[in-house]
């Protein structure tokens, strides 16, 4: 068996580095003899080796893939998004092609400029104007990208929904006070499309003249604003210490952890990224990403309608991640990593501490007690968390991979931040949302994320999905007189598709390995999908909202492998018309049973918003596990150390524990 | 408003004290004119009093009710079951019947006679004998509590499943050798009824001659006979500190911690209750409690067709409750609440810490950046959790109820432990398991919970259960020209009954209070409830597996309150024959809207064994949560004191980060 080689190297899944992104910065401008100001940048990211090569270098002693990036740009004065894959070892444009047809991802130059273009246009100012504001409000707005509903757009649109703000804290919940006017501009020419109105009470009808506005106090988050007052007084602190540092350990972006081994890796468009991971080096996964996730809201009413991000491909998680730091996001002992984008004019920029890796207690992990003697063994839940948090405007994902030491790998999200609100004349309701504050509707929505699973079970590249049911043993009275026997049916999936989950009867999609079996039970190695059973899209076949995005009508995809097809709705989803992700790849007539395949996992929520996800919702937490399934001989967390009062340290609670609070000094209950 | 009356005393719903199992005892004794030792006891637990008067002590200044004793016991020498509740107050025995055609739920006395008797009798040493075992094999028996399939059968039956173990540890793996005899004993007489031998093939026929046993080596999880070595040595301490404390108070048993305040109850049967659970001085709940859990195994061969566990009622999650230490269980700062059961001859006995009580970090509870300004407001996700761990035998449930600071409450269910073991012949399999060790089957079962939860929204008993759905709006162009549009439609409930989940319209079933509506939303005030979506029950509506517990057959149950309907199976389910519990309650013809009803939800597992499940298993973990919805007028948790480095005194990992591994110091992928 070869060591592996990238040990003293970068590994060929390492995101690009600040040089390698200027390099391939200077080798496209040098190769299109672009003066400096002759290209407008907009992502430049790794392009991935080919997985055969990769693994080849990997496994095999073959000799390291080349490094490459892939550029998302425009000629300055050009609307055509152009494509350039880089060669970074021999510093040549390897291809190059344009996607007259497709918007590239929103970048934050332009998201400055429609911004600004909006808030200084005098056709907005003199709407404004009518709204009779208050002198202290401050008016801003948040430049959409403009979901599909027209076939043959081929601008560049932005829609501004618009909001005020009347404290100039930093922290002034800007979406708490929400106006009627959306304008829309092109982001190419940064002129104004349509000076759009919204509907503010039960259906399309605007106002003929904009009215002004009817005051109302905003319902803020912000520290500075509520004042150390307002603050519960009896949250007592509650540190993590780890005495003798971290059980995981890092070389350069390869990290280790209680048998673990993978690469952090990161994308603009994805945020952070498992490659080549490894428990007790078994290879399991080549790639576990989130791929895609879109937000359709479900009010009718113009331009509502609009309403439909896909956060990844328009946006980015790794674009919009947070820079994190000490004591925010985690407790206990952090290791970060940072990101790098590129400027409009071609600069790399470092984004610091986009990811933060920790090591977290869940708790009892697993526990068995003797009851003969009442001797017991603990083993508690450490898990590694990976995490960022990406700020999509007014709300935030925070997306984990999540690793523990019985070789579970769980990818959490958690949805918080601000819902997305629209105004709504005080007094009304209307049946598409809830009124979370005097004059603010919330809409309904879905949000429909979708994980990408690529597997190599033990090395293997030929991997089958397959999935159990349990059925009931029926009419069988010689062998189940008592009818009580079910049976595990197990299907392999032996052509692309999407496949739905039926809890009815257990269905589990597992990743097999048919050619390696398990010697204890006889069954081949796999790893289960513990699914997060959601609402599909509601929205039909017909609508631009499914066409944009078939991952999510149904919640299991499976597809054959094939270089490049990382993205579940394709690679450029902003104004797209079709989905050209799982709607091709998932389509195709191939077989998949025993072959180099990839299972993808779309879950989600249909959000009925409340008065309590405002200003700032509480985490929903959704979490999707992969567990192995015949993979090991036994509990893989059987060696973990027991747990032990000598190193955890606990306290004991006496204090009171024994007595009755005095009379009349509990609150008077509230009926 | 009157202050709660119960400061200075006990609250009503706290558990017995020593002195009152004593006192019951005693009544019970004395109105007998019993000796000593005429009387059998198996249980003194809470008789709670009637909701409406205790209602009226607690918010209406009504007198403190009665405080009373359920006991289960029996007359020496009589197999009748027999019941009394006992007045404390007025040291009466209130009320007495007899229970002939029920058996009692199983008591540590009898289980050690079982077991004694089994391991004593001639004739099962006779069988061992013929298994000629090494001279340092010990036989030991686990008496299973008889699943029905005989509803004439009226003698209290146990099947005792044999193993061996060849080490002394104390944490040898008792289930890790199983021998193919099961003998069947009455717990009455402890005469041996039949010397069951087990099947070991794949079909019902067991071996003439019990034959010699068939050398193997166990599968162990004790430190001691694994030894310092086998330990991965990586893993790093982690300690929670809380330098200023717990942010709990307990006054006895009321706990109050971040605007919650509620009683930690405690029964023999349920383990841990909470009763009369405030938000803000709001009430919310009168009793939340896990009701019932039923384990029924797919093996439909003699006699494993029997095995179906009701681990409440036939046990008791307190009764089996273990007793906890600092370390085991919980990191930082613990309280401990102690049980107390009646030993047969009728003595309290303290069951020292068998609920512990802790908080936890559970990650981001709430973020929002400021995108414009990098600006972050973080909330932690401080949680409270109050857990007990039951050891059924095998196996281990850990049942935690867990609040958080925006105001939900979680029931989350651990399960692990050592699988049920059966012997298989080597090589063998079989369709109804998976063989988890050499010779050694775990049957595939299922575990089904059901929690009841009884509401009480802002302190009114008229409460309603409805539920939402989401529906697209479906060809009305006009309104919804691009298909976008779904509407939420909420059906209350009005008629007692088993109801579904519906992912596909996401429909939530939710607990609302018509005559309060959110001065924000105009909607009532509600809790949501977000359920586990699990496979029902799979045996059919004949079967004794069905029959005995119908919570298994539908996720949802809704019920009118009536004092003492707290066990969804009903009060007795040992070798029960029909279901006396939901069966009966979900099944009147009554009005359930807009009054006092109990919501109750039915969720678990379909365990399909794997040898990742052996020794002991990783724990599954279920997590059903209830939200508030239109309840609060904002985010709960928005006064939280923000995530702060002073206090959190994060620390940051440095070393290796940016260095990459020398060559040749990585393992070798094993492939």
């Amino acid at each position: 068996m070869p060591a592996r080689s990238f040990k003293s190297a970068p590994h060929p899944l390492d995101p690009l580095t600040v040089d390698e992104v200027q390099a391939a910065s200077h080798i496209l401008q040098s190769h299109l003899r672009c003066a400096d100001n002759g290209i407008k940048f907009k992502v430049i990211d790794l392009a991935e080796p080919p997985k055969a090569l990769t693994l080849q270098y990997l496994y095999h002693n073959g000799s390291a893939p080349n490094r490459k990036a892939r550029v998302y740009y425009h000629l300055k004065g050009s609307q055509t998004l152009l494509i350039a894959i880089i060669n970074l070892n021999t510093s040549e444009v390897e291809k190059k092609y344009d996607a007259p047809a497709s918007q590239g991802p929103v970048d934050w130059d332009e998201f400055e400029l429609v911004n600004k273009a909006c808030n200084e246009h005098p056709d907005v100012k003199a709407e404004i104007a009518k709204l009779k504001l208050p002198p202290n409000a401050r008016v801003l707005n948040d430049p959409w990208a403009f979901g599909t509903d027209d076939a043959n757009e081929r601008r560049r649109l932005f829609q501004c929904y618009m909001y005020i703000a009347l404290s100039e804290d930093g922290e002034a919940n800007h979406y708490s006070l929400p106006i009627p006017l959306a304008p829309i501009f092109d982001a190419h020419t940064l002129e104004l499309v349509e000076l759009q109105k919204l509907p503010m009470g039960t259906d399309n009808e605007i106002d003929e003249e904009t009215q002004p506005w009817d005051p109302v106090k905003p319902v803020e988050y912000s520290a500075g604003i509520l004042g150390e007052d307002s603050f519960r007084k009896d949250l007592k602190p509650l540190q993590v210490i780890q005495p003798q540092g971290p059980s995981f350990k890092t070389f350069g972006r390869r990290v280790e952890w209680q048998k673990w081994s993978f690469t952090v890796g990161w994308t603009l468009r994805e945020g952070p990224v498992l490659h080549d991971v490894l428990y007790d080096g078994r290879p399991l996964f080549y790639r576990v990403s989130m791929s895609e996730m879109t937000v359709p809201y479900g009010d009718p009413r113009t331009p509502y309608h609009r309403k439909q991000a896909f956060d990844l491909g328009d946006s980015g998680f790794g674009l919009t991640s947070n820079s994190l730091s000490l004591g925010c996001d985690c407790l206990g002992h952090i290791a970060y990593f940072n990101g790098v984008r590129v400027t409009g004019d071609g600069k790399p920029m470092v984004m610091p501490n986009v990811v933060c890796m920790h090591e977290i207690d869940d708790g009892i992990g697993w526990k068995h007690t003797n009851f003969r003697n009442q001797k017991s063994s603990v083993v508690r839940n450490r898990q590694l968390v990976i995490q960022c948090t990406a700020t999509v405007a007014n709300y935030e994902y925070i997306l984990a991979f999540v690793l523990d030491q019985a070789a579970n790998i769980h990818i959490e999200v958690r949805a918080t931040g601000i819902v997305s609100t629209m105004p709504i004349r005080q007094g009304l309701q209307v049946p598409w949302g809830t009124v979370v504050a005097p004059g603010v509707l919330a809409v309904n929505h879905q949000h429909i994320f979708c994980a990408r699973i690529d597997p190599i079970l033990d090395g293997d590249s030929k991997n089958t999905i397959a999935y159990d049911e349990c059925h009931p043993v029926v009419d069988e009275p010689d062998l189940d007189p008592y009818g009580c026997a079910f049976r595990v049916n197990t299907t392999p999936i032996e052509t692309p598709g999407g496949y739905e989950l039926d809890i009815t009867k257990n269905r589990t999609f597992k990743i097999i390995n048919e050619a390696r079996i398990n010697t204890v039970s006889g069954q081949p190695h796999g790893y289960k999908l513990h699914p997060v059973p959601s609402q599909m899209l509601m929205m039909g076949p017909k609508t631009f909202n499914f066409r944009r995005g078939i991952f999510t009508s149904k919640a299991i995809w499976v597809t054959k492998y094939n270089d490049d097809e990382l993205w579940a709705s394709g690679e450029f989803t902003n104004q797209s018309r079709e989905d050209t992700g799982l709607a091709l790849w998932a389509n195709r007539n191939e077989n998949v049973k025993n072959e180099d395949v990839v299972l993808w996992h779309s879950f989600g929520v249909t959000h009925i918003t409340r008065p309590e996800d405002f200003p700032v919702m509480p985490i929903e937490k959704f979490v999707m596990s992969l567990k192995p399934a015949n993979f090991f001989e036994e509990n893989p967390s059987n060696d973990v150390p027991r747990s032990d009062q000598n190193l955890n340290k606990s306290t004991l609670h006496t204090a009171e524990t024994h007595c009755h609070r005095p009379r009349g000094t509990e609150d008077t209950p509230k009926i």
